[in-house]
C-alpha cells in the first residue's frame, strides 16, 4: 500500500501534522497559536459535544452564556488565578476606536465572570445546589503551540457549581469527573482513562484540589482529557457569594468548576489512529459506514443507494461514495485516512452473489457478509468495532505502562510509556526531580482503586509520563 | 391579577426589561453592552439553534470553526468592509504578556478570516459549491446596547458560500432565507417575517445585494431578524480565491455569507410576550407542560408523577412543579411568566373526578380534558397552540401594517406600526427624509410575493418602520 502518511513509528509528531492535513482536520489560524477546526474534525466534535452534553444535563446543571469580555480586575480577586493566568492573557485594549478606561481580558476560563453573576443568583439554602454550564470558545496565550492540544484559543465546556456543603461540593466533582468526563471518554471515545487527584503543583490556579482523566497516546505520552476542580470557598470569598441557611446564618458556599475541550479530538487521534489515517469510534464517527460503489453496472448504483436509504432507517450515519470516476484504491485510501468505522463495496460481481465485502476499520480486516439483512445487522457490528477499539486502547496502555518503585525506574519507564511509582517513593522532591527530565505526574491513583482521599495515606501511586 | 411587570400598553422598553429581569432571562455583563443569558433563555436558544442547524445542514453546508481573533490588516483587504465595521471593532493588543506586533480583532463577522482558508480550499469546480458554517460569538462595540437586540457580544451562526456562477450564488442566498431564516421563524418561532431586499444604504458591508426576515414587534417596531448576502466576487478578489472551471481556466467563484443570532430571542419574547409574561411557542419552549400539584392529597403527586412520565414517553418536554409549600397562585404567576405554554393542575378533586384543568397560554383558557389520554393528546394540543401564535402574530402585524401613497402618511403610520409605500415614491430621497425622521426603509418586497429582482421596477413596494 503506498505511504499516505509519515509512519508513526518513524517521527509521531510528523505523523500528527500529516494526519492533520491530509483527513482535513484542522490547520494553523493567521494569529500565532489560533485554529482553524475543518468540517471533518468538527463533525466528530460534534458528536463529542453530544454525548457530554446529555451528560452535563443528566447532572443537574443547566447551560448558559456569560461574556466572553471580563473586566481585568475581576481576575485580580483571586490571587492564586491571577496569578496562573496573568501570562497567558490577551487582552483587549481598544473598544469601538478609543482605548478602553479598563482593558477587559478575553476570558482564559470563567470562574470570575460566572461567580459575579452567582453572588447576585444565589440567597438562600434554597437555591443550592446551583449547576451551570457553558459551551464557549477561551484564550490562552502560547507560545509553543500543538494544533487541537495546545492552542491559544480552544472550544470546550466548562461547568460551575455552587453546594451547601464541602462534602456534597467534594462528591459532586467526582461525580462529573467519572459520570460525564471517564463515560464519554471511554464509552463514546474508546479511550481508556486514568481518574486520579492532581499534586498540588499541578492543581488549577485558584482550586483546592483538582482532579483529571488523564489518556495514553500512542506514543507513549500522557495527555490530560479532562479536570474537575474543588474551588473550596475561595471564589465565593472573593465574589462575595453568600445564601442564608435553614437557621436563618449567611453562609458561604463550596464550590466546583470542570471542563473537556475540543483537545478530545487530540486524543481521538493519537489513540486510535494508525499509518492509514484515522480509526473514528463509531460513536462520534461524523459517517459510520461508508457504501461505495467499486465498479458501476446494471443495477449496482441503485443497490448501493438503497443501502444507504436502509443504513439511515437503522439509524446508522451512511455515505454514499458514487466517485466511479476515481480509482477504488484511492478512494479506499480516502476513507481509511478519515477514519470511517466500516466500508461496504459494491460492484456488480457483489450484487449477484448477494454477497458483499465489508472492511472493518477497527480490526484491519475485511470480510464478506449477506446483503440481505446488511443495514439490520450492522449496529451491532458498529458495536463490536467500539469495543474492539476500546480493547485495543486498553491492551495498548497495559502494554506501556510499568510498576516501578524507584526515580530512576520511573525515569527509565517515562522514555517509552508511563509508570507508576509509589507517591511515598516520590513525594515533591521526586516530583521536582522527575520534572527536571521532562516528566510529570499526571495524577495520584490508589491501588484498590478508589479515588486518594489523602494524599499522604499509604496506597498511593503516582502515575508519571512525559505529558502534552 | 397582581401586577407581575409594568404594562406593555403603558411603556414597552420597560416591560421589556420587567420580563427579562423577572424571567430570568438575560441580564448585563459587567463590560459595557456585554450581556449574559441565563439558563432560561439558553434553553429556547438551544432549540432555536436545533431547527436552525438541521436546515443549515439540509442545506449542504457543514460547520466547521474558525479563530476569535483577526489579524487587522484583514479586514482592511475589503474597503466597504473596513469602513462598515471598523468603529465597532474591539481590539487585542496584549498577548501573554507582550504588546502584538499586528493588533488582532475581535471578530465581527467572519468573512475575512474564513475566506483566506477558502483560498486554500478551493483549487477545482470540483470544489465547487463549498459551504460552510459557524456557531459563534462575535463582538461589536455597541454605544447603545440592548440586551439581546443590540450586544456588543452576540452568538449566532454564520454561513459563507463559494459558488461557480452569480446565478447560483444568487439563488443559494435565497434559499437560505427563505427555506433556512423564514422556516425557522414561521415554523418554529411562530414569527411571521417580510422577506425582502435591503435598499443600498442597508446593506451589508461588503455584500452586493443583502436579504433579510424583518418581524415585526407588538410596539409597533421592526426587528431585523435575518441576513443573507450575494457578495459578488468582492471577497474572492480581496483574497485571491480562484479556482479552476471544466476548460481550465482559472475563475473567481461567487459568495454568499448569511447570519442570524440571540437577536431572534428579543424577537420571541417581543412579539408572543404579554402582560402576564412571555408565551413560548411550543418548538421552541424548553418546558412545553407544566404538571402542578395544585393541592397534596391521596395519590396527587403519583398521579402527577405518572403523567409528567406519560408526557415525556410521548416526546413532550414536561416537568412537574410539586412546590406545595408554595401558593398555587404564586406558581401560575410564575410559569405564566416563564411563557410554559400548558399548564396541568392536579388537585384530589380533580384525581377523582378523572377531569383536570389545563390552561393553555397562547389562548388565555383554561379548559378541562380527561386525565385518561392526556398525554397521548398533548403533541397536538401543542401544536394548535404553536398555530394560534402565529395566527395572533399574523393578525397583529396586518392590523399595525397599512399601504400609504406617500412620505408624509408613511411617517404618520410608521408612529404606530409598518407602512407599505411604493418604492417609486419614495427612492433614496425618501429614504433620507425618513432616516431624519428615525424611520428606516426595513426591506424592498413586491406586490405579487415575488422577491425583488430590480428595485427600479414597478411594482416594488418598501415597508418602512421605525426599528431595534
Amino acid at each position: 500500500m503506498a505511504r499516505v502518511l509519515t509512519p508513526q513509528a518513524e517521527d509521531f509528531p510528523r505523523w500528527y501534522q500529516d494526519v492533520l492535513a491530509k483527513a482535513q482536520l484542522a490547520e494553523n489560524g493567521p494569529v500565532r497559536g489560533t485554529m482553524v477546526i475543518r468540517p471533518w474534525a468538527f463533525g466528530i466534535w460534534e458528536l463529542v459535544q453530544r454525548g457530554l452534553d446529555d451528560r452535563i444535563k443528566a447532572s443537574g446543571a443547566r447551560n448558559a452564556y456569560f461574556p466572553l469580555l471580563i473586566p481585568e480586575s475581576y481576575l485580580r480577586r483571586e490571587a492564586d488565578h491571577i496569578e496562573g493566568f496573568s501570562p497567558e492573557l490577551a487582552v483587549v485594549t481598544v473598544g469601538g476606536g478609543k482605548e478602553l478606561a479598563e482593558p477587559a481580558v478575553v476570558r482564559p476560563t470563567s470562574e470570575t465572570i460566572i461567580n459575579a453573576s452567582l453572588a447576585r443568583w444565589i440567597s438562600s439554602y434554597r437555591d443550592l445546589p446551583f449547576k451551570i454550564n457553558q459551551w464557549a470558545n477561551v484564550v490562552r496565550w502560547e507560545l509553543r503551540p500543538r494544533l487541537l492540544l495546545r492552542t491559544s484559543e480552544f472550544l470546550w465546556q466548562e461547568g460551575h457549581t455552587a453546594h451547601a456543603s464541602c462534602e456534597e461540593a467534594h462528591s459532586f466533582a467526582l461525580e462529573i469527573l467519572e459520570d460525564t468526563y471517564a463515560a464519554t471518554m471511554e464509552r463514546d471515545l474508546a479511550i481508556p482513562v486514568w481518574r486520579g487527584r492532581k499534586t498540588d503543583r499541578e492543581k488549577f490556579a485558584g482550586a483546592v484540589v483538582s482532579w483529571s482523566c488523564e489518556g495514553l497516546m500512542r506514543d507513549g505520552k500522557a495527555l490530560q482529557m479532562g479536570t474537575s476542580h474543588e474551588l473550596g470557598q475561595n471564589f465565593a470569598n472573593a465574589f462575595d457569594i453568600a445564601y442564608t441557611d435553614e437557621r436563618g446564618t449567611r453562609q458561604r458556599p463550596w464550590q466546583t468548576s470542570w471542563g473537556a475541550s475540543t483537545r478530545l479530538l487530540g486524543a481521538v487521534i493519537m489513540v486510535h489512529g494508525d499509518d492509514q489515517g484515522l480509526r473514528l469510534p463509531p460513536r462520534v464517527a461524523p459517517v459510520q459506514v461508508v457504501v461505495l460503489v467499486a465498479r458501476e453496472g446494471e443495477g449496482v448504483f441503485e443497490q448501493a443507494s438503497r443501502l444507504v436509504a436502509d443504513l439511515t432507517r437503522a439509524g446508522v450515519r451512511a455515505e454514499l461514495d458514487p466517485h466511479t470516476d476515481v480509482s477504488v484504491g484511492r478512494r479506499i485510501v480516502e476513507w481509511e485516512l478519515r477514519g470511517v468505522p466500516v466500508r461496504v463495496e459494491l460492484g456488480p460481481r457483489d450484487i449477484a452473489s448477494g454477497q458483499v465485502p465489508v472492511a472493518l476499520r477497527a480490526e484491519a480486516v475485511k470480510t464478506t457478509h449477506a446483503l440481505d439483512g446488511l443495514a439490520q445487522a450492522m449496529p451491532a457490528i458498529l458495536e463490536t468495532q467500539q469495543d474492539e477499539l476500546l480493547r485495543q486502547a486498553r491492551a495498548f496502555r497495559d502494554r506501556l505502562t510499568s510498576r516501578v518503585t524507584t526515580i530512576g525506574e520511573a525515569i527509565e519507564q517515562a522514555r517509552v510509556g508511563a509508570a507508576r511509582v509509589p507517591w511515598a517513593t516520590l513525594g515533591l522532591d521526586g516530583e521536582r526531580r522527575l520534572l527536571e527530565a521532562g516528566i510529570s505526574v499526571r495524577c495520584l491513583v490508589r491501588e484498590d482503586g478508589a479515588l486518594v482521599d489523602d494524599p499522604e495515606a499509604g496506597g498511593v501511586d503516582a502515575i508519571v509520563a512525559r505529558a502534552y
